[in-house]
């Protein structure tokens, strides 16, 4: 949070979220290791509440700059075709028998290199249900905390109630569609490296700059992005400029607050 | 939400706070049941993930009236005698054994008639630290969901910084707290009974209808109330009167709307 102090004493309005891999894995072998004792929450539920935990750190971090958690649903289409054919691994990797134990509570289990690993629909996210209210908040000086772990994930049914579902969604797509929702100017996405590289682990491997959304879509389209890490973060900074967003940078936290680093992504050039 | 829905469309702006006994409950149990495979989670968070989930169901239930759930900090004291002698029991009973394992990795364990049972310093809640976040949501129009369980224990350290602390924080006194912060005109605590009962037990029982706080004050002192059940929701709602509050009442979910029924605590006698 230091990183994101730096900007907020810079003036600028921060709506942060944040990824929650590794605390729902935790809260999944919870549940699985316990399924015979206490009824295992659904991953709804699970998302719901890594936003809580994760978001109080990140308010108590911030103090006394003022900060404010909404938790967040994100609307997704229960015909979305992801549901046919679940296919994010989730949680821990298990011997096969407990695989099978697990599918008959009506998981989908698949094999891997290293063992079983449930997979579950990661749907595309339609709107930020709660982005009102996270407005509501910056328009009140809050640095706001919303769609943690890509939002908790709820659907209509036929009778136009609302209600979770069994879903996971990406926490990059969803960043996309928050920061627009919000009407931010720039959607930064920090990680671990300072930037996107174009032939990674090649000779000719060169970190990204500047670079149009046009441009950096044929790159990912060229497969120079790992579709399990860099490729939904480029994803994400692409899709932002094209539905109108006026810059996504991808960079590390250390340089968050820097406006001349990481790979910047544009409708046109930056000059 | 059917009850709550009814005091919204009657033009009430509403701030709703829930209890979470049931669900820390749950969680706690799988916290013990998986203590030597994932790393438990502090109280703090335990109360933290339930303001999620259950703001959660709330807002689904009420769509498509506009809700909000603000992750709520309540500000205790470290210095509350509470924690130096935990008394509040928490959690499931376990066996004389299992509750001395718990013991070494630190956790206070009392023997009851039923088993043995964690307990948990429950200090004094000082100040709800969001509740300027509820209220911002609330002039935005919002039906606001906050202090859930209490709220999330936090405390400041010697050094100034915020953290959570492994506490729980009585949701009835949190309510009393949070209804003054947001400038409530009328605290109600709906529970399972329309009134609060007087010689509850004996042949001269009698429901509770209008009552002042310093009457009210003088029956709990004589012990009319279970310290347990009714008495925390008693000394809310005399505190909400006595600190300002115009009017707490005590009554059952369905008659929430109504304007007539429960147990009525003002300064000043009702007409």
């Amino acid at each position: 949070m230091a990183h994101v102090r730096t900007l907020v004493e810079a003036g600028r309005h921060v709506v942060l979220t944040h990824g929650n891999g590794p605390q729902v894995g935790n809260i999944l072998l919870k549940n699985q290791l316990t399924a015979d004792v206490v009824p295992p929450v659904p991953l709804d539920w699970c998302g719901a509440q890594t936003q809580a935990t994760i978001g109080t750190l990140i308010m108590n971090a911030l103090d006394p700059i003022p900060a404010a958690v909404v938790v967040t649903r994100t609307l997704v289409d229960p015909g979305d075709p992801a549901f046919a054919d679940p296919d994010k691994p989730i949680g821990r990797y298990f011997p096969e028998s407990e695989a099978r134990r697990f599918e008959a509570h009506g998981e989908v289990w698949r094999s891997f290199e290293r063992g079983w690993r449930r997979v579950v629909a990661s749907p595309q996210p339609l709107r930020i249900l709660d982005a009102p209210a996270a407005i509501a908040l910056m328009e009140a000086g809050y640095v706001v905390v919303a769609a943690g772990g890509g939002g908790v994930p709820v659907a209509r049914t036929a009778d136009g109630k609302l209600g979770g579902v069994e879903a996971v969604i990406d926490k990059d797509r969803a960043a996309a569609v928050l920061a627009r929702a919000v009407g931010a100017d720039t959607l930064i996405i920090a990680t671990d490296v300072p930037n996107a590289v174009v032939g990674y682990g090649t000779p000719g491997a060169r970190p990204l700059g500047a670079v149009t959304a046009a441009e950096l879509r044929d790159l990912h389209a060229a497969g120079h992005f790992a579709s399990g890490s860099m490729g939904p973060k480029v994803e994400a900074a692409t899709r932002f400029v094209e539905d109108g967003g006026r810059l996504s940078v991808i960079t590390s936290l250390e340089r968050l607050a820097d406006d001349k680093s990481g790979t910047r992504v544009s409708k046109q050039m930056e000059r």
